[in-house]
């Protein structure tokens, strides 16, 4: 019980108690992203993260048919201590339920990957604004045209993150985010769009479009969603995921991340 | 072909020119632990490695049947391009063949992992000495009583390596080497041999005992022989390695694995 804000925070996400999404909960702890599938896909889809490290950093892989993420918080249940569950049948999403109980088979693995909480902290607690936090909205994200390392049934374009500084707020943007390659370190991208491929930013392909300020330039982080879009588009019989923003939150600190 | 130097190595160890350690070879390109296994122990072995990133820094993992590391070294070979290999049956040495091509299987998966000459090259670099290196031995290796977190059949205890710096050497060897956490990263303990429960630095499980300057305090690495020694005990019909210093030569840069 080292992390009672954390394993306080899961106990009220359990209980229904905290159904929404998980930012700014639990502060200090990190959080991360889930995704659930059946033994049979684990190594291709364990062989997909350690090829594309930037996007799929692994934090912790669970036994065959254990719900419990010993390393991260050997006091939960991935099946009910995420807010909301996005529940995917041959890449079609069938239902968004609160647990995933009664969806629950012994041939299943669960995958926790970092997340952009922890470098977003870190950049807050270096002076460093955040747009779409200051805008009230969800961080914009683009599918790319950069093309993963593929692995079996798993392959796809890169999904990046953006928040835009000022030329003279680049530097810190990037030396501090890479102090976490753990939740995706380092941006992968400064400055042109159009060089990923992306046409309009503002038309992001999920979350919200934000304004950039006068001078601003785009900064791109690798993001959690490129494994959750690669693991969707394999058309697998089964994949559960977080709903977007209903992270995991786990015992260990941010500060076990830095690097 | 952006790395010649690194390809000329390898060529020249397939062609059996060059056929010893490689420590030295091919200066500024890392070099990689590989383990070898049947498909059927790699979903656990990876988790093994997952769970236990400091001694176990996965750097690649192979196709099942494909000998052909994609993102270290596309041009090389797994089964040729390594100097010595050592090949266990059920746990016991079998052979220590220069080539394992008579061995191959269309179910063995390659593991590369972290070597820690990135992070003494950076240390040398730093001005630290090598203590080992100054006495023409080779790094000393202690098993120590910190069990690594077990994956089915893979378990056992953290093995370390030992490096002796002065006190006011340590904060830099502890910051130079955290710099490359893909490559054991900082050191995992500082000072006390018996809290790691070592009763005898002078006896060192593998390697060379190394003499200890006046004030000199001995510093502990997580190792990379962990995962091999795990792999052994766990009895699986075959298990491949390099044969100790005979590493795998890969085409990225010492830098590339720099945060």
């Amino acid at each position: 019980m080292g992390a009672p804000g954390a394993a306080e925070a899961r106990e009220r996400i359990r209980r229904g108690e905290h159904a929404g999404p998980t930012a700014g909960l639990a502060p200090g702890y990190a959080q991360a992203n889930l995704v659930i599938l059946p033994e049979e896909h684990a190594l291709d889809f364990l062989r997909f993260c350690v090829r594309n490290p930037k996007p799929c950093p692994l934090l912790e892989v669970t036994d065959t048919g254990s719900p419990v993420p010993r390393t991260l918080a050997p006091g939960a249940d991935l099946r009910t201590d995420v807010p909301r569950y996005r529940v995917y049948e041959r890449g079609k999403l069938v239902e968004e339920p609160a647990d995933i109980l009664p969806r629950w088979r012994g041939d299943l693995v669960c995958f926790l990957l970092g997340c952009s909480f922890t470098f977003e902290r870190a950049l807050l607690a270096a002076g460093l604004r955040l747009a779409h936090v200051e805008q009230g909205r969800n961080v914009p994200m683009y599918v790319t045209n950069r093309r993963c390392a593929p692995s079996g049934p798993f392959a796809g374009p890169l999904v990046v993150s953006m928040r835009p500084y000022r030329p003279e707020e680049v530097p810190r943007a990037v030396s501090v985010s890479a102090r976490y390659p753990a939740m995706h370190g380092a941006p992968v991208h400064v400055g042109r769009p159009e060089a990923l491929g992306i046409k309009d930013l503002g038309r992001p392909d999920f979350g919200d479009a934000v304004i950039l300020g006068e001078g601003e330039i785009p900064v791109f982080w690798a993001c959690g969603v490129t494994p959750q879009a690669v693991a969707l588009q394999a058309g697998l019989p089964l994949v559960i995921t977080h709903s977007p923003g209903h992270m995991f939150v786990t015992d260990r600190r941010d500060a076990e991340y830095e690097v």
